[in-house]
């Protein structure tokens, strides 16, 4: 194991614990630059600003450390690196829309600086680029992203269609956060393996890591959206709760609470002016943040059950790290 | 040439013009809807909705008469005819978010009738389910196709980014239309030629037909706008003009008044209350419905010219009688 893992605060000492591609990391940036490059000024105008969603690349990274453990990163890695980060961004953008979120990362959000109709369309211009770069793969990796796209697409919007929708089931929610968010990390790593010439099993091993990894993750978000603070998070806090969105600690109070004290709780969520604390009690009562934190250890060890498909190595072992940072990180 | 041609009135009879591509047609519909069809109820039940914003399908038609005048269609073309209508559809849904608009084709828009963010949903969903279904094709379709999509994105920005410039230059108009109408129109023309095996030089020429019909179309659009009828046309009436959005006619009366006489047309324009009849004598005196009908002329004649590259044949003849109803249509 590399000296390069997870701080024990959690946080993820992003360019350290990637090192190991760093260059790799810098020709994604290179090819992702190039492609949007564009001589109309108020294109160009815009894409500057998508500096400013620029997070932890933590979907290249998934991408070019699979390609890695599985033995060798070809050009076609960093071209699809751009790809998946291309997606992300414009799933960003477009969310900035739904939400109206104030925030995101400390800056003004496109949304806000530039307006919705900007917002909408340089989401669009960011799907199109991502799809029109896979085309110079090949028709595979084409059919690949496009499939986890339709999949994203469709979590995101059942996500928006149960907004507000006070009885959400378990299996509703791992359905959205599968959709999108996991979609698209194990699509990272399914390329990552499978243009490294890895064999079909490994392929599908490690498209499960990356689905695993991603519903961790997801859950770990919806948690801190419950515990953290502003100045960590860089978001407005509690803005799952304000959209009447369930996350599963909430899901888990609901189930867990005796009908009418269920009640109690829906009566709370309903009323915007709730101060957060209100809900601790019932959180406490039913244990619910512990369940859900044992909840997304599964999934880890879900993903680190997949990764005994590959050899030892280095970068086996950051994949394996990423397993504990993202259930731990405190952003 | 055909009996079935544009009507005397410059309405399109839908079904009788594309009477020979109506098999065709049909099975374009059933690629599209079977692709579309989610065992997920609130994904199926957004997707019904879309029924109401088919139109004349003019994209897949040209898509299939180009191929059946280079001498074939094959199952390619169904699917690529499916994918071409969807990218255009996913333009209309987040269309009617930026613009607010309450009316389209008479019934509620996706924005009015389920909200913003389901809209935009909706529309990410419909670009990626068409480059999914495009990999099924290969890779230069989804080439062509990301290409076209990319030109669109950047002819909406550029619209968007000079709302309310009311000094647009011809040269913005035109590379504005180029790429929100123009590029997709001439990317079906390229498909149809492409796979039904027509050659380089054929492909080119009529994708440089697809591209003419388009600016003519959208001039004749714009044209539209300024003078046709609620009743007729299905759109609450002078929206360009409402979004500050300049278009042919208006740019030709700034660049031939004197420029006393144009600031009092800005003052005109900048004023929400402004009745589009006081514009009239203005666009009157500077012969300007009358410009933007000969330069949308000129388009199709270049539209017809590019045709010359074709043998006759039924399907040839079709194309050149769209050339004619995109100038003379009433809405």
């Amino acid at each position: 194991m590399p000296a390069l893992h997870p701080a024990a605060n959690g946080t993820l000492r992003g360019a350290a614990l990637f090192a190991p591609i760093a260059a790799d990391l810098a020709e994604v940036e290179r090819v992702f630059s190039r492609k949007l490059a564009s001589h109309r000024r108020h294109v160009a105008r815009l894409v500057d600003h998508l500096d400013h969603y620029a997070g932890k690349r933590l979907r290249p990274a998934l991408l070019l450390l699979t390609a890695h453990a599985c033995g060798r990163v070809e050009p076609a890695h960093h071209v699809l690196g751009a790809v998946v980060e291309m997606i992300h961004t414009a799933t960003l953008v477009h969310d900035d829309v739904l939400d109206e979120a104030d925030l995101r990362r400390h800056v003004r959000t496109v949304n806000a600086g530039w307006g919705n109709k900007a917002s909408i369309l340089l989401g669009d211009m960011l799907f199109s680029h991502a799809f029109h770069l896979a085309s110079s793969v090949d028709a595979q990796a084409c059919e690949i992203i496009g499939g986890a796209t339709n999949r994203v697409c469709e979590g995101e919007l059942h996500q928006v269609t149960e907004r507000g929708n006070l009885s959400l089931s378990e299996e509703d929610y791992f359905d959205i956060i599968e959709g999108k968010t996991a979609a698209l990390t194990a699509c990272c790593c399914r390329l990552g393996a499978l243009y490294a010439g890895a064999d079909d099993d490994a392929v599908d091993r490690l498209a499960d890591y990356g689905r695993n990894l991603g519903v961790a993750f997801q859950i770990a978000d919806d948690l801190l959206d419950l515990t953290g603070l502003e100045e960590s998070t860089g978001k407005t806090l509690g803005t799952d709760l304000a959209q009447g969105k369930l996350t599963l600690p909430l899901i888990h109070v609901l189930d867990r609470l005796p009908s009418d004290e269920a009640a109690k709780v829906r009566a709370l969520l309903v009323n915007a002016d709730t101060p957060r604390e209100a809900l601790l009690p019932y959180l406490r009562q039913t244990n619910a943040l512990n369940y859900a934190r044992r909840r997304a250890e599964e999934f880890a060890a879900a993903a680190r059950d997949a990764l005994t498909v590959l050899p030892p190595s280095d970068c086996r072992s950051l994949l394996l790290a990423l397993t504990d940072w993202t259930v731990r990180r405190e952003k």
